[in-house]
């Protein structure tokens, strides 16, 4: 299946000159869902993953089916406040100020085997993040799965030494 | 499976006096997921739904795995501005204030069969929104579906004349 054509553009959105990838048309069309998380799940077969890590909100559309699919648990990375019991948090740079991200502290046995997926690749501050508290953790990082990669933001290059995947490419 | 042992109860969260369901510690546990998913899609068989909707974010959790599931698209009902396309709003009350969610106009066609999901029904009041938003588009609303209602607080009656399950009730 031909996932860009599944994947609406919307121009100059969230801010002028940023050409937003919108994955509800995706997630809208039930075959092409469907595809794509098993594409994913496809990628995971004998990688014996026991959780599923993904970060709000778009990352909890594509990590929550895709746990149900290959057997593992799931584990939701949160703005902070939003998880109710004891958690590590990491805090990372938006263009303007900072922003901090959560993760339950018991959510994580030391040597479980994860994948951390989410909708889309592009700088790459939010999933290095997730990597640095799945790691404080204990876990394993397996892989590290996206539906979509924006290559010229060079998100890879903070992935390093990661097993990354992604569906779709565009440069921008 | 008794899906309580399986919720964490966690005392005075967000304020003092409210006893928080966490469902962190269902979902991270794949049996206790995968059972959950499967007991609420069990609910939508020979049901012929088109689409599940689902509020941000903790219902994005269970409605992504149960839309894959059922062979349904998924519809994510946001917070302001966050949907990057043209939206419905319906706006709602608050303890303190309003807040708004929205839907994109091009997410339901009319007579589309619908599944609402959220993990939790208290007061009823977002569910109760996000079926105006259903409905405005022309959705035939088939089912409401939660994990968890909390029934002191009878959010049923908020959401009269629809077919209403949860798999998991307390009283508060």
């Amino acid at each position: 299946m031909e996932l860009k054509g599944k994947i609406r553009i919307i121009e100059d959105f969230p801010a002028k000159g940023i050409s937003f990838k919108d994955i509800t048309t995706l997630l809208n069309d039930k075959n092409a869902f469907r595809y794509t998380v098993d594409k994913m799940a496809e990628n995971l077969k004998n990688k014996n993953i026991d959780l599923i890590v993904a970060p709000e909100a778009r990352g909890f559309m594509f990590g929550s089916a895709l746990a149900y699919t290959i057997g593992a648990g799931f584990v939701p990375v949160r703005k902070k406040g939003k998880l109710p019991c004891e958690t590590m948090q990491v805090s990372y740079d938006l263009e303007y100020g900072k922003d901090e991200l959560e993760i339950h502290k018991d959510a994580i046995k030391p040597g479980e085997r994860v994948a951390i997926v989410d909708d889309l690749l592009a700088t790459g501050g939010t999933i290095s993040s997730v990597a640095k508290l799945v790691e404080k953790l204990g876990g394993e990082i397996v892989s590290i799965d996206f539906v979509i990669e924006l290559t010229d933001l060079k998100g890879i290059d903070e992935l390093k030494g990661y097993n990354v995947n992604s569906l779709v490419k565009y440069n921008v």
